[in-house]
Order: structure tokens, then C-alpha cells, then sequence
């Protein structure tokens, strides 16, 4: 008998990296491609992104890939795929318009060029055993999808990130019918729903409450309107560019995401902003401050975004005055506070007038959907088993807590780890084999070359610095009198003279003592490293790394 | 004519490393010694403590110090105690009895004996021209007080941190009598006040409605209850050993802080908790888990806490269970979210039940005062001046508009950054002098010995590691066929071969080019650095630490 499999190769319990293989006899359908953040331990690490193996493992057993569908234009969903694409066949993939546009814009960064067909709702997609369609759902980036993968074992519900907003900015509701009729003509197999708010219990405001909160915050501003939000967020740039033009202002778009966001959008017909109403950024000095509004890139506190360069005045063309205000439309993504809050308070201290969600209500709406709204749509969807996603497991438990007090037994929620293979049989769920993962990571043009020594190395260093203690040797004999000490991150150096001579004789004491044990040279090397450090941190009390190596010189 | 000057050492701008200089004539008055905590660009820094170099200063042109209150028991008012006294002359020292004994075990774990006064609410203190009184407030920690400072020039209202608890768990109201009788006898010239939570536009809860929420999550509990709080959070405590109490519950204490402060409590007949219903943690596994209350630290995830080493296994009394519940009566400090949220997720993806403020409502209430309850004490108070304190620059922002919006004019609030000196002469205010502060940071047992460079050295090796260069010279001559490469954190070394290779031979190559040159070995060495940084850029996109050095061997 043959089996459905689904492969989650991220996003199981830590939010980001999207990237799911559907898979039937000898084929594969994968739905989306998206990068992953750095944790705090991986430091310099740019992004991580799903590990393939398994899909390479299986095209060398000589399955093939049918297809690929994207569900949404952000990063953690599609943003892998300049990466990954490359390393496989060729395949057709499918998005909605702006998912695709975006998509082909991050594969252009990697000079990957691949073509993405864009779909139409409700127009399914036969690829091999598998059909797909997309059907319309609200997030915070237009042109959302959920998907319906019908298989030869059933149904399968892809409900990636949503939220269920009652009145969209581009009038576009979820598609409530569609799941309707599903639940009701075919019946549910499986659904996946994202989890990532199921902490909140109050519905999810619609985008479109946002317009208020702007106009009010947007109104009797004597200089210019700068106002940052996700640059991905096409609706709230709506509602500002809508609320600038109707108070008379010119609208500038300055940080690159942005620029290439909106462009993308204002060609797709996703953003409504006729010619007239923008200006280039460079010619904002021809205008009169209160003429202007300034979309920014930058709503994090982002090191060299936009935002940050013009805050702290190294930015080329865009320079805020204490009669400017800046508009946060955008909450603080958890991590970020340090960044967020610092630029904000750059703005206060330099006595520009600054708002933010924090004390501006409904500067900011969430775009995942609140429990209520994931409530709403497993009753609707009335799925046989339930599968969150896109969240933490304290996010995954609740959704069990939730599935459970609406009729669900725990069995029927699916709560796979990474690589986890859910099965399906004749509509019955079983576990399969759990594939490895690594924790694939960028950072610059490598990937997967620094693993838990580089990232653990890293860390020792940028906590209290390292010491490299050249010790030559000639002739097989090492020269105590002559040891070279090279230090940085650990004190600051130019007033060290002392500290150094006492490294450079403890290390000669040391090693006087160690030759005597005839060890070998490895074994010497460790030995002295230990014996150091227990003596740096008697004297100064901190860690550095501590590098002895010798040196053969003739 | 003589000027009252206040002279802030820390704290403006960046809510922690409290610390004032009262100065009248040859006088001053030091008002708390508090730590700050490093900003994420200070790595390997364990935190901050004022510059105390101006005291220095004016001690040698003969000035003295008549005295010092600590105004509550918190660290970034009194933790840096132990660093910046010993460096002093002995001089009397007062506060609460709880914060006197909260000082005095923070200062012993530097090895420094002082002696503090324990002083009673409403009775002054006369120290030299200073006149200093304690008046009872509300905050997050027992034995918090206000100062009442009483000067030639006229009266300051010290208001450190505090929040108008209405029904505050000792029963010790804020003293509004003294505030009014104040105000109405004596007027006030200047009144600090703590404005960290102005952004909040609701009464803060009393710290007593905690107890529902308590009471609520600590029912029908299978097996332990763990409680992770603030362990300074002496009321807290007191709430949570009551229920547990009353449910038939021994209390462990785990947790260096917790012990030692609830021990400090219980002796000032702060925590009232009879002896009996205490176990001692080596004895946990002599009682059954339904009967068994655990308060433990590690509220915030902090790496190395009680908490965290019994989430993943590693602690050597607390084991928690999935029939356990956790419970944490804390809300995250932004910037620790990652560890915060890692816990709760390491118990969900366990099967623990975990109850944190973001699902529990009241599980945390602030002990800092709202926008609201700032104005209340303002009004009852009427002085001729605010000062905000305890915030950063967006707080002082929101404040300076309160004011305003109840009829101060700007030049009556005063946001003074650190250092610069606030003057008051015959009830008018003037801008003092500016006093140079360093930012003195503590690493391991040196202070002060790390700075800017250091610092953006442990950030490039933090993010991209470093590369040692080691070009041996035999008489003045480079040998460049014996270059040695040692590296850390930039790639995996065991599979850098090749890379090493390469970074020898363009090494050789680049210094056979520069050599023509004839330049300084100093200059010879940088040119090196910046053209190695390009090509590895290029190679690999990253920007390691470059350190070629020569090593003169004969």
C-alpha cells in the first residue's frame, strides 16, 4: 500500500525556515522555501535555511520533484529558494502574483533565474498524483494563500500564516465558501493551521483600523511625515500613501526593500498610487517639508537600514528636523527591542516628535490570526486531524489545548519535530522515520561551513577575547626565551606590557614544567591552555580563548 | 552666593546605574550606587557601575562626602556599592532596614565591610547642611522609600522608583500625609520622579491582585509546583508561600538569590512564613510532589540559573516532571526574550503545564507607576520643578508633555543626560557644567580595563572570527615560505586545508609586492591586513579579524 508522506524540513517549533515535501510513491511536491533567523548563540550568522538532503537522498533513489508551490511573499517563506533552487532539477513552480514577483526578486539576489507561474484561485494544479489550488486568505502581505492538496490518500488543508480580516484594504475576504464546501463535498483529512497567536484570546483587529490611527497620528505635522513599517506590508503603505495624498503630501519611498517592494506591487495593480503622487527621493529637497510624507525602510532599528542612517544623521538624503514626526506602524519583533527602542530614543532625545503601538493604539495590527480566529476555521474546516504550524511548542501545546476543548482527542493533533515524517494511510494517521536535519547556515557565501566549534570559538571571543602564544621551536626544541603573545578582545593592549610579560613567563614556567612529563606535543599544547587559563582567572577573572602553538623555524 | 547642585553620575537616559551627587559648598550627599547593565554592543561585559571620578575630584580640592542613602533594594540602585566605596573615605550610610541588609549582602560578596544605618520613615537626618527624611512608598520590592532632602536652597523630593499601590501587601501605604503636609508647609523646589512606565496610561494593579491569579494557576495541581519571580520580590513571595501554605504545600527555596534574600526576609520580619512549612531542597524527594511548593530563580531564562539547569536536566535537587505545573509570576525584561521564551518552550515541547504572564493574566503586575498615578504624586507634591528619572529618553519625552498638559512649562522640567550638573540658587534653577563620565565597565575582576576597542574587537570576532598571521624574520629578512595561519571562529579549521594554503600564497604574494614598496613595518603590516580583508571578502563574503604579525627569530 502506498503511503502520503509530509516532511516539515523546518518551521517545527521555531517559527521560521518554511519548507514542506509532500510525498506519494515516487513523487515529491515541496511548498515553500523560506529562510530562518539566527538564535542569539549563532553569532555572524546571516540566515539559516532548511536542509534538502533528503530530497537530494530520494532523486538519487530515483523519485523526482512534480512541482513547488509558494504560499506567501515573505521571507521565512520564500527566501531559501535562491539557495536551494540551484542545487535541484528543474521543476515547475507556482504562486500567487505577488508571491511570484517577490520570489523571482530573491532569486535575482542570488542570480538565480527561475520561472514562477503565477495561479489563480481556485484553478487546481495537477502535478502528478498531486492537485493544488490556492484560495484566497488576509495576512500582512497582499496575495496570501492557503493551499488545498488533494492526494490520492486525502486531502490535505496547507493553512499557512492568516489571519481572518473582516474588511481586507483590497477587499479580498479568506474564502470561506471554498473551505465550506471542502469540509462538506470532500471532507478534511489533515489541516494545518498557523498557531503563532493562539497566546492572544481577542480577535485580530482588521488591517484597515489601521487607516484611523494614521490619519490622527498624520495630522498637524509642520515638517515632514516619515512613517516606517514592514516593507512587505503593501496594505499599510496603502493606507499611509492614501491618508499622505488626501492631506495634499508627496510621497518618497527610500530604503531598498521598500523601493523594490513597491514597484513590484504598483505594476502588479496591488498598490494604487498614481505617478503623480511620488516623488524620487533624491529631489526632496525641491519640496516644502510639509509637502512631503517619507515611506522609510528601517521599522526594526535595523543596523545601516534607511531609518538608522537618517536617525543618526549619515544618511544621504533623508535628514529629520525636530519639526519632522516618525511614525512607527509597526510593533517591536521580539529581540529587536534593543535597536527599536534605542532609535526611538534618539528621536526623543534630539526632540522629534516620535509615535509608536507602545503609546499609539492601533498604530500596529497583527497579521496571524488570534485563537478565536484558528477556532473559527477548524469548525468550519472540520479536518480529521489537526497539524499547527509556524510556531514555538509553547505555541503547539495551546493549539492542543485548543483542538482539545473543541472535541479533539490529542491523538489527532499532530505535533511532529523537525524532519518528523507524518504518514497518511487510507485516512489513518502513523508516525515515520525522523530524517536528520542540520541547522544549515549562511554566512556570507558560505553555508554549512561553520558548525558548533566555529559558533562555540565565537562566542568564547566576543566574551573576553583570545590570546595566541607563539612558542618557536628549533630543532625540535622549543625557545622559551622568545615567546610571541598576540591578544585582542581580551584588555585593551597598549596598557598591558606588564600583563603580557607575566603571560609570556608564566607560559615559559609552564612549559618548563610540562617538557619534563614527556607528553606529546598535542597533549603539551592542552596541558598549557588549561594551566593558563586557570591563572588568567585567578588574576583578572575572565575566559579568553587561549591559542599556544609552535612554531618551527630553522 | 551658594548653589544647591545635583549632579546625576548615571541613569539619565538609560533607567539603570543609579546614582546622584547632592553638593552645597564643601558638602556632598551620595543618594544610592546602582549598576547598570551592558547594551548589546558591550560583549563579555557584566555590567556597569558609575564614574565616580568627579567625588574623586572634589574630595582633593578638599570637599567631603557627609553622607549616603540608598533609596531601595534593588541593584541598579545599590549593587555597585561594593565597587565604588572601597575607594572612598569612610563616611555614615543609611537606608531602610530591608534595603541596609539587601546592601550590606551585596557589598559582602565583594569582600567590603560597611556599615549602614537603618533608618525610620518621617525622622530626618541632619548631615551637615542636608537634611534627610525617608518616606514610606509602594514598588516592587519591600522597604522602598522616598527622600525627603531638605537643602539651604529649599526642598528636594527624591523620587526614585515607585508605583501607588492601594492595597500593598505589608499593609504600608505611600505616604500621601507627608507628601501633602509637604507641600503645604514647606513647598517643594524640585521633585524627582520615576517616569519608566509613563508610556502605560492605566492605574498599575495593586501588587495584591496577584494573589487571585496565583491562587487560580496553583489549584488542582498534580505533582510540584515551581514558582520562578524576581528574587527580590519579597511581596511576591509572600502571595505565593501563602497559597501554597494554605494548600497544604512545603516551600523549597532554590536559587543563591532566593535563598539568601528570603533568609534576609524572614529575619526582618519582611516575609512572614513560620519555619515549619520550609524544607530544606536536599530533602525534596523525602516528601510527595502534590505536597511540595518550589520558588526558584531564573524568572528571565537566565543561562547558569536554578531554573534553567532544571529545565534541561542539569540541576542537582530540582527535577521537573510533566505532572509538575511552572508558573512564572514575572514578566520578560525586553532583551531577554530568547532565553525567556526558550524556557517555556523547552517545558511545552516536554509536556510540562507552564503559566506565564502573556496566557495568565495577573500572573505579573509592574511595580512601577503609570502615567496616571506620576500625575497623582505631582499634584499632591505641586513642586516648582520635575525632574523625571529612571527612564530613558522617550519616557523623559512623554513626561516633559504630562507636565505640560498640567500646566509646567518647558524650562520647569529639567533632562539633564548624565553628568551635567543641575544648580539651584534662591529657588532658581541653572544649567551647571558638564561632568565628563566614563562608561566604566566590569569584566571579570577588572574594571574600567576594556573600552571601545576592545569592544569592536570581541564584535569582529564574534561575527566572522579571526585570522593570526605569523611571518617568521630571520635577520630583518621576511621568511615568507614558513608563514604560519592560525584561526578561530571563522571557518571549520579541520576542513580548511585548502583555504589556509590559499591565505599563505596570497600572504607571500602580497608582501612580495609590498616589499618594493619600502614602507615602515607598521604600515607595511596594515596594508597587508586591508588587502587580505578584500580578497577573503571576495572569496567568502566574510570579514574576519586579520592580525599579521611579524616574529623575529635569529
Amino acid at each position: 500500500m502506498s503511503k502520503l508522506r509530509i516532511i516539515p524540513l523546518g518551521g517545527m517549533g521555531n517559527v521560521t525556515r518554511n519548507m514542506f515535501i509532500y510525498e506519494y510513491e515516487d513523487e515529491m511536491l515541496i511548498v515553500d522555501c523560506g529562510i530562518g533567523f539566527p538564535e542569539l548563540n549563532m553569532q555572524g550568522v546571516d540566515l539559516l535555511i532548511p536542509d534538502a538532503t533528503y530530497v537530494h537522498d530520494q532523486l538519487e533513489q530515483g523519485k523526482h520533484i512534480v512541482g513547488m508551490f509558494m504560499t506567501h511573499g515573505h521571507d521565512d517563506h520564500i527566501a531559501a529558494a535562491g539557495y536551494i533552487l540551484p542545487e535541484l532539477p528543474e521543476f515547475p513552480i507556482y504562486a500567487s502574483p505577488l508571491t511570484a514577483a517577490f520570489a523571482t526578486q530573491r532569486m535575482s539576489d542570488h542570480h538565480v533565474d527561475r520561472e514562477i507561474t503565477p495561479v489563480r484561485d481556485r484553478e487546481p494544479v495537477q502535478l502528478g498524483y498531486f492537485s493544488v489550488e490556492t484560495i484566497a486568505t488576509t495576512h500582512s502581505v497582499p496575495d496570501t494563500k492557503h493551499l488545498i492538496i488533494r492526494t490520492p490518500e486525502g486531502v490535505v488543508y496547507h493553512g499557512s500564516d492568516f489571519k481572518l480580516d473582516t474588511n481586507p484594504i483590497d477587499g479580498v475576504l479568506p474564502d470561506y465558501d471554498a473551505i465550506t464546501a471542502l469540509a462538506r463535498d470532500e471532507g478534511i483529512l489533515c489541516m494545518m493551521v498557523d498557531c503563532l497567536r493562539i497566546e492572544n484570546s481577542k480577535l485580530t483587529l482588521s488591517e484597515s483600523t489601521v487607516k484611523v490611527a494614521l490619519e490622527r497620528e498624520m495630522a498637524n505635522v509642520r515638517g515632514k511625515i516619515v512613517i516606517t513599517l514592514m516593507s512587505s506590508h503593501i496594505h499599510r503603505i496603502q493606507q499611509a500613501v492614501d491618508v499622505a495624498v488626501s492631506m495634499g503630501r508627496k510621497i518618497v519611498f527610500i530604503g531598498r526593500s521598500v523601493e523594490q517592494n513597491v514597484e513590484i506591487a504598483i505594476l502588479l495593480k496591488k498598490l494604487d498610487l498614481a505617478k503623480e503622487h511620488i516623488i524620487d527621493k533624491r529631489r526632496i529637497e525641491d519640496y516644502d517639508s510639509d509637502k512631503l510624507c517619507l515611506i522609510v525602510a528601517g521599522s526594526q532599528g535595523q543596523e545601516g537600514s534607511s531609518l538608522i542612517r537618517a536617525i543618526f544623521g549619515e544618511h544621504q538624503v533623508l535628514h529629520i528636523d525636530p519639526a519632522d514626526k516618525v511614525i512607527f506602524s509597526a510593533d517591536v519583533i521580539p529581540g529587536n527591542e534593543q535597536p527599536f527602542y534605542n532609535a526611538i530614543d534618539e528621536l526623543a532625545r534630539v526632540g522629534v516628535d516620535v509615535v509608536y503601538p507602545d503609546i499609539a493604539h492601533d498604530l500596529h495590527v497583527s497579521g496571524h490570526a488570534s485563537a478565536p480566529e484558528q477556532k473559527q476555521l477548524i469548525e468550519l474546516a472540520q479536518p480529521k486531524y489537526l497539524f499547527p504550524i509556524g510556531g514555538a511548542y509553547r505555541h503547539r501545546k495551546l493549539f492542543t489545548d485548543l483542538a482539545m476543548s473543541i472535541g479533539y482527542d490529542r491523538q489527532h493533533v499532530l505535533l511532529p519535530e523537525d524532519g518528523q515524517v507524518v504518514q497518511f494511510e487510507g485516512d489513518e494517521y502513523s508516525r515515520g522515520e525522523k530524517v536528520l536535519l542540520r541547522d544549515l547556515m549562511v554566512d556570507g557565501k558560505g553555508i554549512g561551513d561553520i558548525g558548533t566549534v566555529v559558533l562555540s570559538d565565537r562566542k568564547v571571543m566576543s566574551q573576553n577575547g583570545m590570546i595566541v602564544l607563539v612558542i618557536p621551536k628549533y630543532k625540535g626544541e622549543a625557545d622559551l626565551s622568545n615567546i610571541q603573545v598576540i591578544s585582542r578582545g581580551f584588555i585593551f593592549m597598549k596598557h598591558a606590557d606588564e600583563f603580557v610579560e607575566n603571560i609570556k613567563k608564566q607560559t615559559a614556567e609552564i612549559m618548563e614544567e610540562l617538557k619534563k612529563s614527556n607528553e606529546k606535543e598535542g597533549d603539551l599544547l592542552r596541558r598549557l591552555e588549561r594551566r593558563l587559563a586557570r591563572r588568567i582567572d585567578k588574576m583578572i577573572g575572565r575566559a579568553p580563548l587561549i591559542l599556544p602553538v609552535f612554531m618551527d623555524v630553522e
